[in-house]
Parts: structure tokens; C-alpha cells; sequence
């Protein structure tokens, strides 16, 4: 957990230093730019590898940022193309699986990894365990869109989803939304293909009516694909299948924008003077939409926090990540979470809180499977 | 059916006048801009409303332009929110149903429309019916993607797809991008979540399998949603949930970072000079991705041209949709996919032919219930 050096704070971050696709360099050197007196970074894995990264690195890594990483050898890794409740079941020694550990065992106050995303659920699951009376976390992303941030959730954690889930999916974002956002009465949209009540698959249709008529939630109907980017609601939910999609389909859209217009800005003398003049501004609203400055994804619903990251993260992406992490842990976003699911529990009274959206016995079990 | 003016081939495009959120105002001043010689547009709606728009243009739409457009009366219309078979089915007089019985009618060589996309799809498989032996016609959408476009079935016509669906969407993309893109050989991908064919939900796992096993389908393997617009296979093939969520999602995120763009070349007067600058360039660019270029997307599967615009199709959108109709009109798109079905479901040979992919009969039945 939070540790005193001296007078001051430190957040401690586990970092599952061998997954990602360009592990364990950009994850160590994400990790390198963090750190520091007031955030640890716990790397996990096979500890020459990452002595040798940062060996590599040399003097680009600051003797102060060294002093405040830690290895903590893992042997094994799990691949992307592994089963997920196989693999943390069977690779106890992996990185991912001994980073996730660090925080059941309050060494660390979070967890980041960019490995496999269905793994790092498996090992929340299976070593932090789920808040009390949900049934399925949900990944749950900031977008970075115009004027203001807009939660979508879930961006990847279940591939199939219920009516249900997708309720506990809009309560978890509400809750983020007013105590990470500060967002005072979030507006919740789900997405479909119409906006109407009657537009949506099986799935939608049934969620929409079961969200109309929860009370607490500031539900505001369907939304559509357009409407994701444009700050019609403050909390996007969808499934996990739709969401990775749509998740990566925007950032692979903007990114590609943002090169053809600098493209465009060398097809002339007079288009190239152009760009040098709006360098600034476009140098600025690129960072504004950078998904390396807004990378990582928080895994709502488990007793831990837990950040996951693109397979392809850069170091960028990573140290932003393992920032995000460290800002969560300091807001204690898992502990507000669980009081005040508890609350909706305890407020939803006797029977009905076990039975109503926050609690299905059936279900649970279901979950607990994995 | 194509008519002939003089010596000229006059191709006959039949529009849904009512159909969308700014008709008849922009769908009949679409049609005013493409009307000529070599396209008649025949206008379905109620006369007065749609003259009375006609009127109020005065001398902005040509004489020329007045000779080539046909009023045909409809008195009914379709809403966004009525369920569509049962509207279909009961509203006969309706401006969309009559749109469409032109084309089953051989007085047009196909039908656009802007209204309700279910509506529209009842109104296709009632009045045109199925190309013999498919089960589900897809929605085909061809995105500005920068070096080639990319095919994207399905965006719409099926909120709900099973693996053979899907196959079939793959197979008729395919036929399209030969016939109609002249791409010699379309590489076929499947939206996942994840590159691995272990990776998705129970649809995709499926579909993957299925179409891994199809003798003379180009499967490139699983897309993932960034993947889509970066050019990585010829044909993505998905669910007519996402893929409407994904259309969408795409074209307001580009028209996002564009009206971004513009703001920011308004922040400084360096800005504003840089901006003034590469003015032609951003706009060539501008055009090259917007949508309103290429809007409308064809329903391949029915024995009759059909083209769907999105709702809030603009009066540009409509021209250029209409556009797209006469050109795959005069491919004889709907004639090649016939031929070209016929020729695989004979290549299965006997009774492969009626049991595979493109034939069930059970399946049949259940689409014929539209």
C-alpha cells in the first residue's frame, strides 16, 4: 500500500513488465518515466531482461527514477493467444499473475498490464475477487473528446454480455463518473443503431427497458455511433465486444486524420509555410486527442485497482497508464466504488437487494467461475 | 428499366421523396442535382409538398433539371419509429413502398432512400424478394479510406447475424469489389476483438471457423476495429449492429478532428495565416473522406438496386447517393450478383449446392418472414 519516504506519500504501482507486444523495453522504459519519490513502480518478470533494458537505457534513465523502481522476479509470461483462466491458473510464476498478487497482497496499491486483456481479468478475478453483489467488472475507458471527457464503458471485458451486466456496467461508470469526474448527475446513453426504444438487437432492446425504470440511474435513452465522440451523454455503455471495437476503430480514425492533414500540409510551398505557421495549434490539439496521453483502461468491479493497456502500447502510453493508476489509487476510486455499491444494495432493501441489479445468486456463480 | 432519350441510354432512378429527417426539402434538391439527360429521377410522395419544394427553389434548379424529374404520387409515409414489416405491409400508398415497387415494376432502375433502414429492407425483400438461395441481404458500405476504399458489410440491415449470414455478406462484398471496384482478388476480413481466432464472442469464434473452411473466400483471419479503416484487407465483414455503430462512429469522429482542425487554424493570427494557407489542401483532403461524397450504402442480397442513406442525409448526400445508384446500375451490380451466386451455388454442385452456405431452407423461411 501507500508508503512514507521521509514526509512524503508513495504510491506504489505493479507493473506487468513482460506483456505487451513490444515488452519488456517500452514497458520498463514507461515505468522509467514515472517513477519517483512519489510513485513506485513494481516491475514484474524475468529480472535479466529488464535489468538489460535498463542497462541499454543508460544515462536516459535518471538515478532517481532508479532508485524507485523494484524488480520482482516472474519466470513465466502469458502470451496473447493463451485461454485466460488456463493460463493464470496454470502460470502462477507469470508476470502478470505476480503483479496482480502484489495488490491482493497490499504491496502495491495497483496494478497496470498491457498483455492479455481476458488474462488480466482472469487474474483480477481470481486473486482480487469481485465487489461485493456484482456480477461482471467492466473495462471502462476516458475518452478524450472535445469539452469534455466521456466515460465507455465496457471497452473489452466480457465479449458476450447481459442485460444485467450492462446495468452494473452504467452504476460503476455513474459512480466514476461523480468521484473521479466530478460530474454531478452523470447521463447515461446506451448504445444502439437508432435512437428510438424500439432500434437495437435482443440484447438492447432488453436493456434499455430494464434501464428506463432503475431508479438513481440519470438514464438518458439509446445514443448511436455518432454520438460517442459528441458529448451527448456524459457515460457511454455498450458490450465489451462492441465497445473494444469501437474503442479502437476511434483512436485508429483520429490518428489517421491527424496524418493526412499533416500529409496535406507538404503537398505545396504555400501548404508547407501552412503548417509551420499552425504548428503550434495542431502540435496542441494532437495532444489533446492522444491516445498515448489517455491510455489505459480501468477494470471496474474488482476489489483492486486494475489498468489495462493496448497489447501495442508505447512507453507513452504506458508511463500514462501507470500515472492514471497512481491518480485512481490516490482518489481511492476501488474504495469508493464498494461503499457505495454497498449502499445501493443496503438501499435497495432486504430481498430485493439480493435479488435486484446488484445481486443474483445465479450469476455470481456463473462469474465465479472464471 | 433504362430508357432511351434521343440516342442517349437514360438510366431511371426511383427516390423515396419523404424519407429521411430534412425531406422532402433535401431529397428533392439531391435529385434536383443530379436530374439530366442521362439521369431521370423519379420523385415518390405526396405532389403538393414535394412541388411546393420545387416551387420555393425557383431558378436555382435548371429547366433541364425540372424536364428529368417525375413526380409519382404517394400519400402514405413511414416514420422512424413504426416497426417495419407492419408498415410496409400496411401502408402500401407510402412513399417508400412505392419507390420500390418501381424497381419490382421495371419502371425504375433502382430505388434510393433516406427513411426508416428496416422499412426500407421489408419493402426490398417483399417487393424484389432474395436473389435465389441467400438467406439475408447485407447493407454495403464503401468507406473514403485513404489509397483505396474499403467494402463494410453489413452497416445496418440485420441488428442480429448468425455465421452463415455472415459468410454470405463476405461472399456478396466479394463479388462487389470484383465487379464493381475491379480489386482482382478482395482479401476478407471478420471484426474481433483480438487478431487470434480464439479471440471474439460466440458469433465471430463461429464465423471464423466457418469461413477458415470456404473453398474461393480470400479470409485474411479477424480485424480489429483499427484495423478497418487502415486498409489492412479489401472486404470487412461484421454484424449489422456493429457495423452500424462502427459506420457512424467513424464518420463523426473523422468530421470531428476535421471541425477541430478548422478551430485551431483560428487560435492565433500565425494560425489564422497557416490555416489560410493550406486551405486548398484541406479542403482537396475534406473531400476525399467526407461522407456526404459518399453516402448511401447498397442492400446486396435482393433482386433489385436498392440504396440506403442515413436519416440526416444532407441534399448533397442524396445527389451523391443517387449517383452511386445509377452508376451500379449501369454495372448491372444486381444482374452480376445473380449470375455470380447462381455459378457458386452450382460449384457446391448438387445437393452441397442447397444445404451450404448460400442455401437452408430452414433459415430461408425464417428471413422470408420479413
Amino acid at each position: 500500500m501507500t508508503s512514507r519516504t521521509g514526509h512524503q506519500e508513495q504510491t506504489v504501482i505493479a507493473l506487468d513488465a513482460m506483456g505487451g507486444d513490444f515488452a519488456p523495453e517500452e514497458t520498463v522504459m514507461g515505468a522509467a518515466a514515472v517513477a519517483g519519490p512519489s510513485l513506485k513502480i513494481i516491475l514484474t518478470g524475468r529480472r535479466r531482461e529488464i535489468e538489460r533494458c535498463l542497462a541499454v537505457a543508460g544515462g536516459s534513465v535518471s538515478d532517481t527514477a532508479r532508485r524507485h523502481l523494484e524488480i520482482v522476479e516472474a519466470q513465466e509470461v502469458i502470451g496473447f493467444d493463451e485461454e485466460p483462466t488456463k493460463a493464470v491458473r496454470g502460470k502462477e510464476d507469470s508476470s502478470l499473475v505476480v503483479a496482480t498478487g502484489l495488490v491482493a497482497g497490499g504491496r502495491a496499491d495497483g496494478v497496470v498490464s498491457a498483455g492479455n486483456t481476458g488474462a488480466a481479468l482472469a487474474a483480477a478475478m481470481i486473486k482480487l475477487r469481485r465487489i461485493r453483489g456484482l456480477k461482471r467488472p467492466g473495462l471502462c475507458a476516458v475518452l478524450p473528446t472535445p469539452g469534455k471527457p466521456t466515460i465507455f464503458i465496457d471497452v473489452g471485458a466480457n465479449s458476450e454480455a447481459r442485460p444485467a451486466h450492462l446495468l452494473e456496467f452504467a452504476g460503476m461508470a455513474s459512480i466514476f463518473a461523480q468521484e473521479v469526474l466530478e460530474v454531478a448527475n452523470p447521463t447515461v446513453g446506451l448504445v444502439s443503431i437508432g435512437e428510438e426504444s424500439v432500434k437495437g438487437n435482443e440484447l438492447v432492446l432488453e436493456t434499455h427497458r430494464l434501464m428506463a425504470e432503475t431508479p438513481g440511474l440519470n438514464f438518458y435513452g439509446n445514443v448511436e455511433g455518432r454520438d460517442i465522440v459528441r458529448n451527448v451523454v456524459d457515460v457511454v455503455v455498450t458490450d465489451g465486444f462492441t465497445g473494444n471495437v469501437c474503442l479502437k476503430l476511434m483512436e485508429s480514425t483520429s490518428s489517421l486524420i491527424v496524418e493526412e492533414v499533416k500529409k496535406a500540409a507538404r503537398r505545396s510551398l504555400a501548404a508547407r509555410l501552412g503548417g509551420l505557421l499552425l504548428k503550434k495549434e495542431l502540435a496542441d490539439f494532437k495532444k489533446s486527442i492522444d491516445t498515448e496521453e489517455f491510455a489505459g483502461a480501468y477494470l471496474l468491479g474488482v476489489r483492486g485497482l486494475v489498468v489495462i493497456c493496448h497489447g501495442n502500447s508505447s512507453r507513452k502510453a504506458i508511463a500514462s497508464a501507470l500515472g492514471s493508476a497512481a491518480r485512481a489509487s490516490r482518489q481511492n476510486l476501488v474504495g469508493k466504488l464498494e461503499t457505495r455499491i454497498a449502499a445501493m444494495k443496503a438501499g435497495s432493501g432486504g430481498k430485493a437487494g439480493d435479488g435486484g441489479a446488484l445481486g443474483d445468486k445465479q450469476e455470481n456463480e456463473v462469474a465465479n467461475e472464471i
